[in-house]
């Protein structure tokens, strides 16, 4: 399907299928979500769909992880009225920031920031990244959001791996995702689905 | 003023004194802008003020610039309801890109790159980034959405310095900013500011 192309009818999920596999070779994600952002009505129904969980819940903030969370951070945060705050790698930031280290996806130590003069106690923050993999960035997000006190109302990924830290954040955090459950193995599964497209049954 | 606080009377531009001098010394940015995407109300008015002289402009897509321009990009790009494409550094996308070799703010050779499947002939795009500095990164990214063809609407960030840079890209191309003529000098005489909080007459 052609990336800006909107299709008469729009079954569940269907934008996942704009999802691009890789093309690139080993060294290199397995897909790319961010080609959904690219047509309108796909980041539309996948902001809607990681709200909906969320729709009875008050929020006062939309937290967005460094770089590809910022997208659908600021997205979301559009949508619901909301600030944006944004959860740097180390380094950027020129203020008196709150540092948490963590290991990421390709298992590397690393830091992340967050200014200090937003967080507070009893402040509901929306979490919100492009993927779960290991878990260990969203990990270290939280940790900062809840380092003085603010509250960690949930987290909205296009994605979730079914990885102990995927598990986890599952088991103690309200979580929302874009992936229904029938294709949820094809994420699991996404070593032997390199190179292939995903494929989404609901086409 | 508390970053997340609304005030009764909100002045042209008054969101400006929420930007956030630097703290950390040398080496670092005189002023961090991101702190003002925090409150709800200053984003808001902020999208609106870099988007009233495109109202009546035909905009197919918004591209933002990694990292920051992610943020605003993508708050743009859902308030007019379009789609949002990541022009991103290079090494991060598992998809073919077209790639654009520039000089950032800090005089380091960089490439950025961009998805091929996008942008095509008599695209209107509409380019979001947070900060003209030296105007590099920006030109890099107008001659990627350039190259086959899509057409620059226009350029929308918080700031442009004139630099050399910063006025050729006023003078070739639609710009939208949210400093007032009064306040530029703040802006181009960062350097004598830095540690100063940027002040804000209309407050």
């Amino acid at each position: 399907m052609d990336v800006l192309e909107v299709p008469a009818d729009r079954p569940r999920s269907w934008y996942l299928s704009l999802m691009a596999p890789n093309s690139k070779g080993p060294g290199n994600p397995w897909l790319d979500p961010s080609r959904l952002y690219c047509n309108h009505q796909a980041l539309s129904d996948c902001i809607a769909d990681i709200l909906q969980p969320f729709q009875n819940e008050s929020i006062d903030l939309v937290a967005g992880i460094d770089a590809m969370g910022f997208i659908l951070g600021a997205a979301v945060a559009t949508k619901l009225g909301k600030g944006f705050l944004a959860i740097r790698k180390a380094g950027h930031l020129c203020v008196s920031t709150w540092e948490q280290a963590y290991v990421d996806y390709s298992g590397h130590r690393k830091v992340m920031e967050v200014r200090q003069d937003v967080l507070r106690p009893g402040l509901r923050v929306l979490l919100v990244d492009q993927w779960i993999e290991t878990g260990g960035t969203m990990k270290a997000a939280i940790a900062l959001v809840e380092k003085f006190g603010a509250i960690v109302v949930g987290v909205a990924v296009v994605a979730i791996e079914n990885t102990e830290g995927g598990r986890w954040i599952k088991k103690n955090y309200k979580c929302s995702h874009c992936i229904p459950e029938e294709l949820q193995p094809q994420i699991d599964n996404k070593y032997l689905n390199s190179f292939k497209s995903f494929s989404n049954p609901s086409q």
